[in-house]
């Protein structure tokens, strides 16, 4: 071990491999990460941290708006995109700065480098020119949008990546995709006062959620205005002589507008970096398969985060990371739990979700009850605003146990972070039944659920 | 009991006695309610609702303020007291019909009347002038403002209940007080742009609550531009002759003031309404004395809610009805249970909390862990308010239990709500450590403080 320059070598230096990379250095490991591009990966620099800077800019005409009903009379507003754009790339450079800063204070090296395997042992630096040695590799390199090469026109298209960055804020945007990248944006852009439309191939936006969340997401955004056309693909792209972007719908249909978002999925990074020369096993998508421990077929090479297209999650990537110390530096394997892990979607209104949806949990239980809530928060008696807060908790009628909690609404993801601890620890609807309410809160709706809505045996609603 | 003509009578119509009459009518029984004022009680008509509502109403100056890091321009807005009275006003009397409907739904009979006890079963309402007769009598009266009798100049003041109701937004107020509704108010007025002075006796704002807590809502309201006196305490009140009010007080100095609140507790309604006829014991403070089901010394006469001045919060008087119709009609005594209430404190920023504050778990517990998270909110990273969020978890080193969680900064009350649960319900810090972080959110921090800041081990800090 002495042997090799380095006991850990990190690619990519996103929030896995940052966590990675300080938390060994702490340990006293002699540890080295390497980041192309932007330390903080796509979390920090183009992913959570940007988004719902954006949100937040984006909500700020509905607060004008509702103060009328509280007395309040506020002139018309106006909002300078580049403005928001500096100061969002001030605040992540902040964290980017951060990021390193924590890497090198706990006694780590940094490269600004793309790193590619030579061998199963070495790492050639390409800025540097230069080959380093290291007992253990890890990468943590990520994912990106997926292109879309087949589309005629794509070249014309951004993703996510660039519509952070745009040099103007465009009058009318279509956005492809139905997952919650596709969704957040959506809002983002219509709440900053775009005239957007949304195309989903699916039938239903954010599939794999419960679908009383997803139905009533979709009308509330089409309340506001957002244009959602699902069993809908883009068939083509075109330059009109104005400079604007005509898209040719599979419907026939024909929109014209400022620019076309293309949000259809992402992939992994796993191109150009030496995972084929070093006989590294990838999967159909190109992600890295590890074990449950996130070990490649390669025993000192590791994997974790996005790359492996396990769960693309921050915290997951985070918390693989911290197994991968235990077992890879301290003696204790730890294989990541990736059972019931809660997940917010920064829509407006904002969905919070953690544990089965009512159509998974019947597939697996014969006893299901849904309990229910639909109501108008609390602020919108008087604002006026014409829209619902959704409850719903799912729970096993045999053990009683909680199997599921959706939510959308203000702060559901707040409120989805905190329900995940008693999912996570098996209570049951007693438990909750149990809990003084707090008045008045939005969440007092979920103690307070005493009978069910309705229940599902064996399939059938009763 | 066919000899009355209820089986049961309600004295109040706030949320425990509505509760109470509208289950005991849909369970077939002979009910009737009568209520001197307005259907909702103190909850609706002149406390939670309202309060909220104005909490709303106060905070858009800084959404207003907080717009400009985002990009935006806002000219000033400006604000009318009145419109938010009337408003107010309409969603509290559509609130008080549901509530009298819901009665008369169940089959529940109401009367808009003072109900004096004639003797144990017989009741005489006032603006009927007739007497009526019941098997069983429930007081649920509630409480209200304090008086300060001793005060000279005290009939120039206001209290929470005028508060709602002022003909003119006051330029500037002093609230006498440091509990909850005194903090309230203080960051109502001085969000809706008045000059506001808090006066409180004490050493430090909010008894009882977390320390921590109390001490940074303290500093953030003061740098928001609320004067905080505390070792305080009017001693005479005197009209100017311009008509504004000069306040002297215990230091020697004077504060000239448009209106003074004071908000210096709150007492039960037990006067004038045959108590001491019947023989039913009351404590110190007014308080109908009852036992652990309710009950009064009187065995068919019962209270719930804040006439028995145990704990002064709707959900709780709510919850009191519940347990009183499973003990008096449906054969299953159950006492409240009044440990491990979540409460929250609307001030700005809101506290949020359940379980024992870190100075009571010192005294119970030998080892006590604590966990300790200070930050921005994300939110302010760009709007630049210098704002920090709390949040705080107390733990029994020994067993990992979960002892209280702490929060102050935004949306506190509704994570209030869901700690409840695994409060509650006795979950270990491994419980809260096992839980998947949601990113971004703020709650995210009460789920990743994997070291304790400190601890405390035989009440020394360690």
């Amino acid at each position: 071990m002495a042997g090799y320059d380095y006991d850990l070598f990190v690619i990519g230096g996103g929030s896995g491999g940052v966590r990675a990379a300080r938390v060994a250095a702490a340990l006293g490991k002699r540890v080295a990460i390497a980041e192309e591009y932007r330390f903080g990966g796509t979390c920090v620099i183009r992913g959570c941290v940007p988004k719902k800077l954006y949100v937040y800019a984006s909500q700020f005409p509905e607060h004008f708006a509702d103060a009328a009903g509280y007395g309040w009379t506020v002139p018309e507003a106006s909002f300078d995109w580049l403005t928001l754009v500096a100061n969002k790339d001030k605040e992540i450079a902040r964290l980017e700065a951060i990021y390193e800063k924590n890497v090198e204070g706990a006694g780590g090296e940094t490269f600004h480098s793309r790193a590619v395997l030579v061998d199963q042992h070495a790492i050639y630096l390409t800025a540097e020119d230069r080959t380093v040695s290291a007992d253990q590799i890890l990468i943590a390199t990520g994912g990106r949008p997926a292109p879309h090469p087949a589309l005629s026109g794509h070249e014309y298209c951004i993703f996510s990546n660039e519509a952070f960055d745009l040099k103007e804020l465009p009058k009318t945007i279509m956005i492809e995709g139905g997952g919650y990248i596709a969704v957040e944006f959506a809002n983002i852009f219509h709440g900053l006062g775009v005239d957007t439309t949304l195309v989903y191939r699916g039938q239903e936006i954010l599939s794999r959620f419960d679908m009383d969340l997803r139905r009533s997401l979709h009308e509330t955004m089409e309340k506001k205005g957002i244009r959602i056309l699902t069993h809908s693909i883009s068939e083509g792209v075109r330059k009109t002589p104005g400079g604007r972007l005509d898209v040719l719908l599979s419907s026939g249909q024909t929109l014209t507008v400022d620019q076309v978002m293309l949000a259809i999925g992402r992939i992994p990074n796993t191109e150009n970096m030496g995972l084929e020369g070093v006989g590294i096993e990838l999967g159909k998508t190109g992600a890295i398969i590890v074990d449950q421990y996130s070990r490649t077929n390669i025993d000192n090479i590791w994997a974790i985060g996005d790359v492996t297209h396990r769960v693309q999650l921050t915290p997951v990537a985070i918390y693989e990371a911290m197994c991968f110390i235990e077992t890879a530096f301290k003696d204790n394997p730890t294989a990541p739990d990736h059972d019931t892990i809660p997940t917010a979607v920064f829509s407006q209104p904002e969905i919070g979700t953690v544990g089965l949806s009512e159509d998974d949990a019947i597939k697996r239980y014969a006893d299901v009850e849904i309990y229910r809530a639909s109501f108008r928060p609390m602020r919108h008696t008087l604002s006026g605003r014409d829209e619902k807060m959704l409850m719903k908790l799912v729970v096993d009628g045999s053990t009683r146990k909680v199997l599921g909690a959706h939510i959308l609404g203000p702060d559901a993801g707040e409120m989805a972070q905190l329900l995940g601890i008693p999912l996570k620890a098996g209570l049951t609807k007693d438990d909750f039944d149990r809990t003084m309410a707090v008045h008045p809160t939005a969440a007092e709706e979920l103690v307070t659920m005493y009978k069910p809505t309705y229940r599902v045996k064996n399939g059938e609603r009763v």
